[in-house]
């Protein structure tokens, strides 16, 4: 896969680079689509390191990052789980919304992150010694139900953090532009429109714009959806099912474009 | 199967080409017996594409999807999941009501989703990267079970998306006249009825009339019963069980019969 | 099985008919007792269809209704479910207390009860047609745990329902004795009984006297236990637990006969 | 096993006979200690048929009932559960404390317990009909967990029942001293403290005097204990753990004895 | 292993010798570290039997008493339980904190504590009648979560009960002694410190000095610890957490020592 | 591994020693990073003894501990646990956060921990002595989720305990200089800082500075950041994602560095 375009925004790229180079724990921080994982892409391109990801749910466990043993025939074998190719390799392991696995998982990640920088596979009876290149990466939305499914402070003051937002105008058009190849000015309209729904916390929606829905937006004109349409498909029916907030946000798309 | 009976009622095959022509995961939002499912068949059927159906419930899995390990006597195959099979072969999926799913069922979309358009299937390790002509389509129901199961922004943002709703009267006469050969004047009174129903918020319906019941009481009247006995049995009991609403509901029935 | 005894009450056996001939799922709504499993044995023995049962409880699930691998010894085979064999056979399928059941059985019955009529058998890859003599038919208690266990709208609007009550005074005597071979006047005492307990709600009884009951007491009778004996046993004991309540209903009891 | 010393308090044998003799389901209802499996067992002997006993908890399921497949080395046999063994071979299947069970439990015995008088095993798929001497008999107690656990009022006016209670003063005194061979005096006095402690309910005790624990008390005496440690260890104790209930019905025993 | 030292503090070897010639099952009641596993390895020896011990946890089960299949290679075999070699060899068993076990524990000893003294061993098809040494005895804390898990009165009217206490304080200055070898002195006033802690339940302890402790303080001393800080290590921080309760707890040792 | 530098703050190497020289089971009691593990680590190779750590989450269990059985191919044979081999051979078991396990762990302990000092198998069915070195250790935090999950008393009474706490202010930048090498300045100023948010409750923060955090925040300043980015990346964005708290905790820092 070719690198992901990335357009830095703020001191990320010096933080990762003194992180790798400590190999301290990174946790990045920040709402959806605001390009945790696009960053972590482009930095894994730089370093040329292999990038693992695993993206969390409520059932993901210890056992899904460290391996299981496999049942083929008569035979049984031992599948190495993503973290432990990645310390076995010296590869980047993305633990992608960590908040969402099951405790467990945070648990194997302990003796990684602390002096002793080492694997216990319990059911191989085998310490791993992180690879000198080795790096662990997670990720945390922490506006999204906030106060229910939160980091352990055990867990969380293992890791340094970065914090993602979204990017200022002006970069945001130019990522929607090279995105969908757009025209200047709807690539500004949109993130003007943007800036507009984010700054009214008082239409409670669960979560702001996304610059990913920017991007549907203009790639649906592109394709010759009329601009209102587009954006009513792209943008303000993702954004809510209440009638009331979706003229709201219609009413904001109409004056703006 | 012959291609099914389906009215448009807005811009949504419009919408659809833009979304096929672009990629976008889309998301068909509206009420029980809507037509999404119907549209979405007739979609599939104009593009000459496969559709694969998913209804999701409370146990649906990611597993359900991606596939699993079989044991039949001593061996052991892979048998590819709806999903996988879809992203091989350019198909269609459909997650019909997505949010019953459980949530590992949405994390193994993401990278489907995003730029990456890829399917990681960890227990094959194999990255399998989405067909061309893959297209995903989830269908949601705002209005049933408001603020209990919902989507998680981070999953709703990766869809843009298109609303349904019960079709203006003279389009839903047409269609209940189409599905049952009945007499134009009993498919107009019928989708009075609905209009008189729908516009009482008052009835406390867990859901009001859709056009299925509808075509329910035609085929009943078709099959001989009186209208009134063919409106209490198809559509005044399936929307209640509770004695005044039965009576309020068979007392509209009688004005507009 | 030799055909059971029924008696109709109301219009039940045209309904069913014409659900029949339109292939229309059919719901039987209606209390305990009240002779609903009696009622679809005696169609499908009028049908000359075959008629399968399966009783949902908490723990009923799809793989219940449409089948399983089984294991002996080094051999696996696949066993159809009911659901399953109605569907090859063209029986009816009669899915007791549907409400009970857990989700996933409902999802399982959606493509068989729209234009569809088709079931697929994700374990064997298999889409499976509907026999034309295929029926879906399905019982559920309203009264009972009122808004605790409901079906879901998107559920229920699948179905055409007929309503089920206690049979009026004559009808009930005939049974009783039809069905015990008691007196005449016993039978018109019980009803009686029955009829004096149904009109009071304020007893509070989680539900109320069913005809099984007294059919019950009258059996009692017939076998020597003097009528006050007998009902205490086969009716008061059974309908409640409260020592008021108990003496209330044995007083009505005592009055009445 | 010797048949067990039973001693009649009421109508409760010409039930049972009846209920045998017509094939109804029994249900005894009454607090622990009152002597319902005493009963049971009494009655198989005198109708020389097998008693089969399952006791219930919360984890009792339908399969305890009915049976499993066993696998011993690479074989695999089906081994018939009690309920299946007393439907086959005319036994009486006792169901203690039935509302322990789980749901599932109660739903496997409806075709048993109406018209159809059938068990149908569905890992066999198999139809068994029930044996002409195959009698069901559960038990229940009202007063533990009044509001809990109750038994579906789909399930109880399947049954005809008995209530149990505490014996007539003279015939517990004849109970404990048959049971104990202890003197008449004391056998007397432990039923007068029973008595008085089973009319004070301010006790709040959650369930009183039993006369097994007066049986409890008259072995410890005949074994050199004095009577006053003998009710403290086997009566007073058991009942409760709060210091002032203890020191209340300590009081009592002083007195009484 | 040798015999335990025990030092009677009340009727309690009387007791036991009552409840095992009469074969009643026993009820050992009392705080932590109160001696009930000690006082039942003394009587054990006492009476030459052995003593099999279960300490329940919130997922002890009745498997976890009567035993299992065990799979070996290709061979399955049965392992008795602890419930069942007690039962069979007439050893006596002691289930430690019963109070913690899963409802099917109880269960399964209520055939072993009526008259019918056996059980029933389910998956072996056996019933074993109880060999006549064998001796039921269970543990329960009655102080510790009030209300919260207590024995239902089904399974506790089935035992007689000895309450267990902290012992006088001449006697638990002497087992302090005994069991470390410490100075009388020292022995008398971690006694005093424990007779003012105890009484004064304002400190709200979730539970207050065991001797258990006060043994751990010695022994710290006896290693060189000064007082004040054995009695730090050894008893104030295992009793609390709250600063203010270290606080208090460690002035009144600094005041009595 | 080399040892460990470690910096006693108090008494706690005179306690370990005297509990190892008593046998007595040890619990290290302090919040997140105080240095309750580095501790253990150092004495373990202080007496020249094996450390074996297990890290508990909600879903440890006793046979985590314990060991289990592991199949291969067609042989079956025994692993023995971390807590069996640490009895066998006379190793340091370590149970770090023990609070989080489940119940069963605890009750595996508890033979172990008095008088008895042995481990039953039951699945080995083998009773294994406590070797003569061997020594239990378990850590708690007991200002995380306060009242939530806590030790019961019959665990805590059977360990003596130590306080961990942050060190002496020179200590801990003595510490933050010999870890990363920064200079002494630097260190001072980020012990400062630490001091001045850990007199701040009213913060709020879940739990405070621990000096894992002052030695990544003195890792990246040595790799080139600026102090204040380093500290907002290190320490502040780890402590809290609360936008008001995040600047006051680097108004803090801006004002002390």
């Amino acid at each position: 896969m070719a690198a992901p375009y990335y357009r830095p925004v703020g001191k990320e790229v010096e933080i990762f680079d003194a992180a790798a180079a400590q190999r301290l724990p990174l946790l990045l921080k920040g709402p959806t689509g605001s390009g945790k994982s696009r960053f972590l892409e482009a930095m894994a391109q730089r370093l040329g390191r292999r990038l693992i990801t695993v993206v969390c749910n409520d059932e993901t466990s210890a056992i899904d990052l460290v391996g299981r043993y496999l049942v083929k025939g008569s035979d049984t074998y031992w599948l190495d789980g993503p973290l432990t190719t990645a310390v076995r390799s010296g590869a980047i392991l993305y633990i992608d919304e960590i908040a969402e696995a099951r405790p467990d998982t945070m648990v194997v990640l302990h003796s990684l992150t602390d002096h002793r920088r080492e694997l216990f596979v319990e059911r191989l009876g085998e310490t791993i010694a992180g690879h000198v290149d080795f790096l662990l990466v997670a990720s945390f939305n922490p506006g999204y139900q906030k106060g229910f499914k939160e980091l352990k402070p055990s867990t969380r003051q293992r890791f340094i953090a970065i914090d993602f937002n979204y990017p200022r105008a002006e970069i945001e058009a130019e990522i929607v532009q090279e995105e969908t190849g757009c025209e200047a000015q709807l690539a500004q309209r949109l993130v003007k429109l943007a800036g507009v729904i984010r700054a009214r916390p008082e239409l409670g929606l669960a979560e702001t714009v996304s610059t990913r829905l920017l991007v549907s937006v203009a790639k649906l004109v592109r394709n010759g959806l009329p601009p209102r349409l587009a954006v009513h498909t792209g943008l303000v029916l993702p954004l809510s099912d209440d009638a009331d907030t979706v003229t709201a946000l219609q009413d904001f798309a109409n004056l703006v474009l």
